[in-house]
């Protein structure tokens, strides 16, 4: 993933979304029947997959979600509106998350696209991430029958699962990126002569160089252990969301740094610098937000949930 | 300025570059018969100018730069190269920047675009100030009569008089840029709800407002207190450059600030946020990076040049 | 104020103390007659006043505060804890705040030390403003008499108008710290020589001097501001609070960079920057810590107040 | 080193110096007979040593240092000032350095304390490890015998072994450091209440110690990266530098935010928060201050040095 991203973060993100988020679920969640039916073809990328959990009013807030799925004979009938949703303007199939209007809980469900009552628009506009086609989408009275609802989708905390693992992957993303731009940065340097001397020789551009070089080192080493947690199976949910936050606050820097050092040949997409500072920040944001994921690390580590806020009395 | 950055900064940035470089050229270094040929026709927009000092190997070290101006007989010859002239694509008139083939030194030309020897080709993929038209320019055996070539520009000197005038309302661009970011996010933490409460509800969120709020307010301080000693007669280089690297600084961390409050909707430019975070890049590095104007500064209240580098000896 | 604390920032801090808390709340809140009593003797500094409203268990809440106040006959009896009272161990009056226990306000008192019932402890082990004696005091039915309640002292309102004035001054400390700070740096770097040239010569000192300077100049423009505003009857309370954050904000990374271009020098007190390093810091915090102060003027400007968290649940 | 600079900083510098640089510089680039006669009594912490590098004018441009050691009859005779020598006034064995008069290049003694020649004064007022004793070291035509002067030490090559193998060590110190102030702030926000619930439960308490929890898991993992490469053999000193400018960076980060953390408490040595604040300032410059470090891993990376400036002219 890193060393996709370290070319084309766009890339990384279509195969993140389709392998880590999509496929992930159906592995971790789907019965044995639904396993075999989807996944082959997935992994062929035969055909291409894109997962719908947020939505126009629930993004931080994913476990209040208003989909709902109602329970009708043969299957299920779903309502609501996704955002944001990655490769859904092409994908074939799609998993969506939706309320169980029963029980109240988040349950998901593999969606083929095609059949009347879903539709997608593509959103425009984007500063990053720019080949990624996100999608608002909506969902009216569409029909899913009993056979393609995820068994072991039974509340968020299932869904929580799956994001747990996709942050390691994720978290992969800014260190790619952070990569690229360093790669970029490096021959730069000693390839642009001012003063009569390549950048290289001075003092402010080496110290910059060796700051994103510090903090490359360290996300490489921070996603390396995580990977390690979770392959000996000891990877918490707080662990992974730092693992995301930390990774993308410092790539943050590191990416700010190399457009500085690049000077006007910074803003061209054509140097890649400036591509990759804009792909970022869409990194910074999804799969939880830097602040929502430091909250979920502090839950772990205080003991205390802070993500709510007192409620607003009319009176202040 | 700041106002017209305030909404867009890529319509400040066509504005200072034809009145606060390419008209303050012609006002500061020109003769009277020079500004009144010129100045009216541009102050009514009628004629459009841009301003021609970077070229493709001097950037921050502008004062080497290799454009030569040839004395021959009724006026001069051009030749060489330029590089991100904003507005070039378009301008009239162009106010060229060369070293005079006899004296060595950096003199002035006003240049009527149209004639022979003058090619610009639009500079494409840019991230940030999309709508500014940026060119690389070349000069071929171009003629400029005696008439155009500006009287009173006879060194670098004269060139960094007119930039230490300019980078006054320069500053005001990272100023106008971080106000309307903040006008934005003060209006979408209110309207904006998770977890059933606005945005502005979360500590996490306010403290974010409120530095971006802060740094505002000493922007704009900074700003009209430069335009104070300008008025005065007592603004000197160094104070200049000043003024734009440390609003640039501070605009950068505001706008990031500002990116992230807007989460998702933070990534496409119809918020604007988005486009202002993009837009802040290019002018971080005009007129001067961040280093070279702290730089400018430090030799000022040094009284020692650290912009060299010791040459590199072939073995290390 | 700052010009002191340019020097030394414990001595500031007694004044400050002295003057813009103690005296400025009987000047704000006493009665004529009070006011006669008490104020031409301490603007002589003929008595040192101390000024106690934190207590140990009530510093960013302190409006929460449980010292109590209960009427007897010709006067009232304290009883509580108060804690971090600069000046108290040595000052002859004491302004104290305490909850009437009838009304449940705070009310505010003038306390002449020397009476039992009343104890202090000098608090040891500071880092910094290690000059300023800070206290512990216990009151134990301590009495004091009906004229000595301070008339205009009803709520914690008006404890808030006083801060909100005192926050003007306090937020000068910070810049005369940093100007100090600068001072020795500049001339530091200039006499220090290393690699056979004054370190001046060197970009990356030169870069964080200059730092410091755009730093120094936008806080004293945002000092000199809030007096203007409050001059002219205009300052808010966020005003203030921001003003007081924002300072001691730009002042920490000021004074670090600071520490840093001295090296090894940097470390000793000798030389005024440690020292300077170190005594920023309670002020940093006291007065409302940079937290506090940001969430005051978040409420100004959102309309909501987001300093308490949800009441935490017993399961999670 | 880490686990002890987790409970106090000055107890692990007193060993770093002891062990990690003078007895390793004997191990290093002592004879046979040198390592017989010394490091066992040193191991048993029997004798205490110390390392004498740095001089007054000589910190950063430590391999230009004036000490000289001239050839006598049976020996040398040294002569000079050292600074900042941890140990030093209580010592009885130091590692000197000094020119060889006749080849200019930097050599090594082994000096025995409490012969003439040799007078050590205590620096005072430091604002951090203050329980080490740094000292200024006049030598005045101290004999050393020709049984002392250390066989595997002829330039300064030799010493940038020594301090590239130290600095993974010094590397630990502000790990060490990090991980005590994250002890204390992790108990203390579950402790400490205000506005009725533990401080733990407000969001701007929580996201400060998560970044403090990445930073620290990130510095391990480089540190511990660090060691593997040197075990392997093959740890250059660029990333040795690297370390140990990385994780001083880190932790002047984590520890600022550490002692903001505690509020008021934080500026209280008691608190262990306040002190390792103070401690971790002089780790952040000593053994290469934050900027040279950089440099020399710039220098690796780039292979261009840009430690010296160019010479100042005259006239500017």
């Amino acid at each position: 993933m890193a060393e996709i991203a370290r070319v084309d973060a766009s890339c990384s993100t279509f195969m993140m979304v389709h392998t880590c988020l999509a496929m992930l679920t159906i592995a971790m969640c789907g019965s044995e029947e639904q396993k075999e039916k989807y996944l082959p073809s997935l992994a062929r990328l035969d055909t291409i997959s894109c997962w719908a959990l947020t939505e126009p009013d629930y993004g931080s807030d994913a476990s209040s979600l208003g989909t709902t799925a109602t329970k009708v004979k043969g299957g299920w009938l779903l309502n609501g509106q996704k955002r944001w949703i990655g490769n859904s303007t092409f994908a074939d199939v799609c998993v969506v998350f939706a309320r169980n209007a029963e029980t109240n809980e988040i349950n998901g469900f593999i969606v083929k696209k095609g059949a009347s009552g879903f539709s997608v628009k593509k959103i425009e506009n984007k500063i990053g991430l720019r080949i990624v086609q996100n999608g608002d989408i909506v969902l009216r009275g569409f029909f899913v029958p009993d056979e393609d609802r995820l068994t072991g989708m039974n509340s968020f905390k299932d869904t929580a699962k799956v994001l747990a693992v996709s942050r390691i992957v994720v978290a992969w993303q800014p260190i790619g990126i952070s990569m690229g731009v360093y790669d970029i940065c490096h021959r730069y340097l000693q390839e642009r002569k001012q003063f009569g001397v390549p950048l290289a020789s001075f003092q402010l551009c080496q110290e910059k160089l060796v700051r994103m070089l510090g903090n490359i080192q360290a996300m490489m080493l921070i996603g390396w252990r995580l990977c390690k947690l979770y392959e000996a199976g000891k990877m918490t949910p707080g662990q992974a969301s730092l693992g995301k936050a930390w990774t993308t606050l410092r790539a943050r820097e590191t990416v700010a740094l190399g457009r500085e050092l690049l000077g006007g040949n910074g803003i061209l997409a054509d140097f890649l610098v400036a591509k990759a500072f804009c792909d970022l920040e869409p990194i910074y944001t999804y799969e939880g937000t830097y602040d929502v994921n430091s909250l979920v690390t502090g839950r772990e580590v205080t003991g205390i949930a802070s993500f709510k806020a007192p409620k607003r009395r009319s009176a202040l």
